[in-house]
């Protein structure tokens, strides 16, 4: 059985726990939170403290707060020599204070209160200090998920980056489609199912190959017709950059 | 049984021949395409022509070529009176030439050669003259879609700009993932389980409140460190844009 605690209790940790709860050989022992927190009736019988002096013994400790304050917080542990692994894509492993065993374990997914995920697919990404401990996060991510990959820390910033592009960034353009709609009070629903095929296409084709539109055409009619209509939207800049940069590589 | 030819034999029109075939209470009695196609064996009984002066009498012409061609090509029809549409997202209906009546049968979605779609909920958008030939569309685009929608020439040039930022640029930005991992050979395929979710959120979540990330927490040591990371990138422009866009909405 692989003890663990959960250090932290947002988005992160929280959908942890309930992909754990699901297995046979991972029991979450405890929950450490500054503050209170609400746990379904189901999870209920998980030990909770707001107290850094009564942490449990474990095997695993589990950080899930904001990259900022790992260090401090990792630094007011009164745990020592144990291993301690943070769960974020953007913050290094060395953030995390020397006095325990450093690992990461970081699921490389977006994570919404009230949305459940399915863990099998999602990479879990990890890495230790030493053999052991990572031999130890591995078999804790073969618990929830198919996909346990080693990434090192400078590996892992490049990935988070590249997280920003296709997640932040897309569900922004997705914003600025319903927003253009809205003018004209066309559902954006109708939208969906187009959202749904791209983020499909290319889940088989790459995303070069998948491209199609009026920059891949070079379809300039069409383009100054779209400028045209975006002239007083505040995303008329955001269509001539993409535009300008997607027509560039086909140059 | 309505009685349909297709004029043209690109992407989307195989498409809807593949749908129709399907159907039935539709029948599509020949193809015209100015150069030669191949159709797969069980479509091999369909009549095939590449002369404009031996296109057989239908009730519904369906075009499916370049907006570009649009005009001129509609123009060199012999049919007359009849029901002709195009499909484009982009050009207005009065592009086609007036001496057929006119509409227009728009299936709201991403078609590529080799990928199959299945239509049941990509919406039609649809447009007529008169409503006679308005409730054909409607009937025939029930064939195929439980998503038959009236959307006017102009209501329709605003979704196809919001089609090229949810379609085109969100895939413009998968390449971009992709090609920022391919530098230190991360496989790409870490990020798709990322960027199916991301799609799925706002099936069921608006784009705004799905957001997450480093912009919208005004999170400036992850942005700061990201655009380090992409110093010598010729993508730095397109992270520091939307960025500043995504940090501008919440100040």
């Amino acid at each position: 059985m692989i003890k663990v605690v959960l250090l932290g209790y947002g988005n992160v940790n929280s959908h942890l726990l309930n992909a754990f709860k699901k297995s046979e050989i991972v029991s979450v022992i405890q929950i450490f939170n500054r503050s209170n927190i609400s746990l379904e009736p189901s999870l209920q019988g998980i030990p909770f403290t707001d107290k850094i002096d009564q942490i449990y013994d474990a095997d695993v400790y589990i950080i899930g707060i904001s990259d900022d304050s790992i260090s401090t917080f990792s630094e007011s542990l009164k745990i020592q020599d144990k291993l301690v692994v943070h769960t974020s894509g953007g913050a290094p492993m060395d953030r995390i204070s020397q006095k325990n065993r450093r690992g990461i374990f970081y699921p490389l997914q977006t994570f919404s209160k009230n949305k459940d995920v399915n863990f099998d697919k999602i990479p879990i990404c990890i890495e230790a200090e030493n053999s052991q401990d990572f031999a130890l996060l591995e078999k804790l991510g073969k618990t929830i998920s198919e996909v346990v990959v080693e990434i090192d820390s400078e590996k892992r910033a490049k990935i988070h980056v590249s997280a920003v592009f296709v997640n932040n960034f897309v569900n922004y353009l997705y914003q600025i489609g319903e927003e253009i709609l809205e003018e004209d009070d066309i559902p954006f629903d109708l939208l969906k199912p187009l959202i749904k095929e791209t983020a499909n296409k290319i889940q088989t084709l790459s995303p070069e190959l998948a491209q199609t539109g009026p920059a891949k055409r070079n379809d300039t009619k069409t383009i100054e017709k779209h400028l045209k209509l975006l002239d007083h939207s505040p995303y008329k800049d955001v269509y001539l950059m993409l535009t300008k940069k997607l027509k560039q590589q086909w140059e």
